[in-house]
């Protein structure tokens, strides 16, 4: 897909029941192992999570877009992730690190879109109960999760100037809008 | 461009000295505003170094993958940026901020290399002179520089196993080959 189309991607929160299989998530990772990271060290190992019943147990420890809950926490079954990607660090992370993490991340959701699947990516979830889910012996190198799935919603994003508000909201017709700062409001020049 | 052919570019550290043109450095942040932020809350801004003066002040306040120093410092006026862009947070940067700019930096450079455009992602440089030199408050504020230019190196990546060694290198050519490592070094399954 062209990349100015991959621009238009948005985050999901909703999701179709369809799964995505093992060789999407192989994709998304092909993706992420090509971002940028600091001195090439790629300190960054992948869980993909697609057994049904993982992905079940999983889902009651993560917690999404605080500012419109509960509308968008997924509904177990019905409008739930079909798979989760764990973001781990091979050693204590730093904030170089969470930057190559958001690099690697950045891809895979570009990746994702170009497949038709959608991301959440996640910052907020128990970590001691995801580990012990994961198998994954360290809690504080579990750095994020990537929640996976067909998108059961079409979010939209609008333009707001320097002074606009960002936060987003849903409409009447549970349409979730994301408000964007346009590149002049981003932007400044020396 | 197609998406996947962007996934061959490459980091670049030597360049042309054909200027990078306010347009182009425009069209990054149009990606760079549709990156994945926490709560969308979108709290970078950018500031474009155009000015021939101001690349040539901040240039010796940089620092270039230093696993091949010295042969991959830009030598000023042949092989340097001609443009650099300051990735700034409007406040004190959380791990998860970092994130965030390491989601935008990817989608920018995304966007240069459809353009033809190199960059190198620094997180290597002096704060309090750089802050200086692009009249910026708060060198901790401060958290990346994105050096600019069209390439004037062509940068192999390689594949390598889960048991290969990450390290970059030169060859007699002066080809930096850029080992990494393959999606089955880098993903397990749940």
């Amino acid at each position: 897909m062209e990349f100015q189309a991959l621009l238009k991607r948005r985050t999901i929160r909703k999701f179709s029941q369809k799964p995505v299989e093992k060789a999407d998530i192989t994709a998304m990772i092909e993706a992420a192992r090509c971002a940028s990271c600091a001195s090439n060290r790629q300190r960054l190992r992948y869980i993909g999570v697609v057994s049904p019943e993982k992905v079940a147990a999983i889902l009651p420890h993560t917690f999404y877009a605080a500012l419109v809950k509960p509308r968008r926490t997924p509904v177990p079954g019905e409008t739930s992730p079909t798979a989760f990607l764990a973001v781990t660090a091979t050693e204590k992370p730093t904030p170089h690190l969470y930057a190559d993490a958001g690099a690697a991340i950045q891809s895979i959701e570009f990746a994702a879109w170009e497949r038709g699947i959608g991301c959440c990516w996640l910052g907020s979830f128990v970590p001691d109960q995801v580990a012990a889910l994961v198998d994954f012996p360290d809690p504080e190198r579990l750095i994020y999760l990537v929640a996976l799935g067909y998108p059961a919603e079409s979010p939209v994003s609008e333009d707001i100037p320097a002074a606009g508000d960002p936060k987003y909201y849903l409409d009447a017709q549970d349409v979730l809008h994301v408000p964007k700062f346009t590149a002049e409001a981003l932007l400044t020049w020396l």
